[in-house]
Formats: C-alpha cells, sequence, structure tokens
C-alpha cells in the first residue's frame, strides 16, 4: 500500500500525533495497518507507549519522517497512524443523531462531546462531511476510537431501526424549553440536531418527535452546533 | 493609511463579508474607517443596504475587489469593514470571565455564544488572544461589535473593580455541580473560564469563589472551551 495525502476515498485514513495514535492502538488495534514514525520522536515518552503497544499486536513500524511530513503537513508530528476505515453498528442505547453534518472542526468536537456525555453511539444521517479525515480525528482528539458511529441514508431508516427510542429534535423554535424537560434514566432517547447552515426540518420533526429550544438572545441567528449539542447532551446526560 | 494583510500591531482591523460587516456598521459605525467593495458583488442586496448605510454615516468607499481579494485570501469575499480597534468598559453586570484564552477560533465561537447567552459584558484577563483577528471576527459572526469586552492585567485587578460580583470558576474537580446550583436574578455574577490547556490554577480560585465543575465522564480529558462555556453560560442565562 502506497501512503499519499490523504483524499476522502481512500479505504484508510491517518491520525496525527503521539495522543491521537495512542487512542488508535489502545481502542482499534485490529485497524492499524501500520504506524509511520519520525527520528525527531525517538526520546518521546509516548512514543515508547505506541512502539510497545505495536509489538505486543504485531503491528508494523516504519521509521521515515519525511513521510511523516509530508502526510502531517506539521513539522512537529511525530508519529502517524494508518488505519482501515471501518464501521460500526450502534447499540441500541440512547442516540445522539445529526442530520447531514457538513462541518469538519464542528464534527470533531461533537464527538469529543458526546464521549464527556456519555452518549457512544451517533447516528449520522446522510449526506455527511467525511468522519474520517484526519482534520476530524484530530478535532476530536482520539475520542472518534471510542465510540460507534452508523450511517444512514435517511432519518426514516433510522427510525424504523430504533422504534421505542424517544426522539427529541433541537429546532430554533422548538415546543418545548431544554431547561423544562424531564429526563428519565431508563428510557432511551434520540437527541436529534440538524447541520449548521439550515438545521432540521420543523414540520417534518414535529410529527415524529418532541421539539425542543434551547432559549437564546434573538441577537444570535443560532448557536454554533457543537456548542448547541454540548448543552443539550450536559441535559441529558445519562448512565448507560 | 495604507491597506495592507492584517497584522496584531495594527491599530485598525479588517471584517470580512457582507454579514459581519453590516453588523459593523450597524453597532459601531463610529469606529469604521472605510468600506472596501469588489465589483463582483455589485448586485448583492446586503451590499446595497451596506452603500446605504455608508452614505448616511458619511463612511468612505473604495471600490477596489484586487484588495479585498489580498486582504481577504478568499476569491469570494465581496465586501471589508476596516475599522479602528477600540476598547469598551464592561459594564456592572454579570461577566463572563476568560482568563488568558489562546485559541482564536474558540474565541470567536465564545463571543458569539455568550451573546446568545445575554451575557454583554466580558472579561479578559491578559495575555489573550488577539479577539480583533479577522478570524476571530468571522467566528463571531459579527457578535463581537454587539457587546463590551475589556481587559485586565491580572483576575485580582478585575475583582477589585467588581467586588460585589458572586464568583463561580468552572474547573475539572470543582466542589459544586453545575446542575445543583441555585441561580437568582438580581445578582451580579463572575463566570470565570480558564484557557484550554491549562484550565484555571484551582488553589488560587478555591480561595476566593465558589469553584463549579461540569460532570463529565472521564474518557475525555476535558470538554472543548467553547462548549464548556455553553454549557455554563445556558445554566446562568439571566435577564439583564
Amino acid at each position: 500500500m502506497e501512503i499519499k495525502s490523504y483524499k476522502k476515498s481512500f479505504d484508510h485514513s491517518y491520525c496525527l500525533g503521539v495522543f491521537t495514535t495512542l487512542e488508535l492502538l489502545l481502542n482499534k488495534p485490529n485497524e492499524v495497518i501500520k504506524i509511520l514514525l519520525s527520528e525527531k520522536g525517538e526520546d518521546n515518552k509516548g512514543i515508547l507507549k505506541i512502539l510497545n503497544i505495536a509489538k505486543k499486536e504485531n503491528i508494523e513500524v516504519e521509521f521515515n519522517g519525511k513521510l511523516v511530513d509530508r502526510i502531517s503537513k506539521k513539522e512537529n508530528t511525530y508519529v502517524i497512524g494508518v488505519f482501515k476505515k471501518y464501521t460500526f453498528n450502534i447499540k441500541d442505547k440512547s442516540h445522539l443523531v445529526l442530520v447531514n453534518p457538513s462541518d469538519m472542526g464542528n464534527m470533531g468536537t461533537i464527538i469529543r462531546t458526546a464521549l464527556g456525555m456519555n452518549i457512544k453511539n451517533i447516528a449520522i444521517i446522510k449526506p455527511s462531511v467525511d468522519i474520517f479525515n484526519p482534520k476530524v480525528i484530530r478535532a476530536s482528539m482520539g475520542s472518534i476510537f471510542k465510540l460507534n458511529i452508523e450511517f444512514f441514508e435517511s432519518f426514516e431508516e433510522y427510525r424504523k431501526k430504533f422504534l421505542d427510542h424517544k426522539i427529541y429534535s433541537f429546532v430554533l423554535n422548538g415546543k418545548f424549553e431544554l431547561k423544562d424537560l424531564e429526563i428519565k434514566k431508563e428510557e432511551k432517547y434520540s437527541l436529534v440536531f440538524g447541520n449548521e447552515g439550515q438545521g432540521l426540518d420543523e414540520e417534518y420533526f414535529e410529527n415524529i418527535s418532541k421539539t425542543v429550544k434551547i432559549s437564546q438572545t434573538d441577537e444570535v441567528d443560532s448557536l454554533n452546533l457543537g456548542v448547541a449539542v454540548g448543552i443539550g447532551l450536559y441535559k441529558f446526560m445519562l448512565g448507560e
């Protein structure tokens, strides 16, 4: 396999840096194709950990600083984890559901936020940003390797698979204020957010869900999607 | 005045794009030095509004597409607002207090979030990221022109000026869980957040404030600062 600058069409991707590569190795060792190392990082403690795990898991390690620089486009990257793209089915627990997410930076932050809020199953309704783009992985700080993400062609397809979930959809003019909701630990929730530009189709979601609003002044058009997801998930933070 | 690519040392800065330039003109007309327009944007409705306001406020308009492209580094920018950097004293209301903010993208999102959560006075403890960098202004979507931001040399200097504020500082190991706090509308609050790398000096803030934690799983190191600020301010969302 030839290692070239990342493209969406690849079957593999890269995670850059010591911290995220460790998360990759610890959480998805079977998906790792190889580890690329720069000679500059030889004394780094994290690199020693990475070398130990690679040895134990029988993962190929290549010392090639030039290639690391070329792929990472940053001079201070010492290590790159090359891994196969994978998919996991989400479990029958509470979900974060993202409809047509379109911003890479937000996507990584949202994944990290979901893990922080104990939501480990994310459904994404296509079309979607490329979640395996190295920028998303970096922004997620490796959280992406710790949770399940499943893609669906439409919200209907998702809904049919999880008929007993209570659906809460976050829209600007939601009927229920987030602060007033009562959350029950034993319920399974689908917490649905639209994308940065369009939000959700309010008419459709009014029919099939409780629409929720996060109160805000009318001096801003809307909150940043990552911030809105954080506020929403914190309210619903549940044990699993 | 010569218009060159932005540098932190300049006494002026730029806001890029129709939406943010309109916010600049509507909220801080006295700080505007001139408007740069690209010929490509002539039929844009927002541009017509901008031209109207500029005429009324007697603000110079220059058609210079090449200069717009050079300053914005993006081909789809039609308009740039050139403005004097300014400072405003914060009012004696509830404040967001940012200690040594260091990330430009987060800074813009945080400003937008604060405005959405009805906090219109932000104190920044130096050193700080350059809040007038065009990237911050873009990420704030022009919100920066609608609120007051004041810089302080130290947290002590800030505190002495607002002695009757109740200080809540957000730290990973805070004594009080955010969800359990009781907020009183008539109080004035100082909501303090550290920066992305170091957080706050917990020892210092334990002595002078109530320390607050936002519950999260231990699978993430911390939440993104913009997300944490959003969760915190939403809880405190107050009328002014």
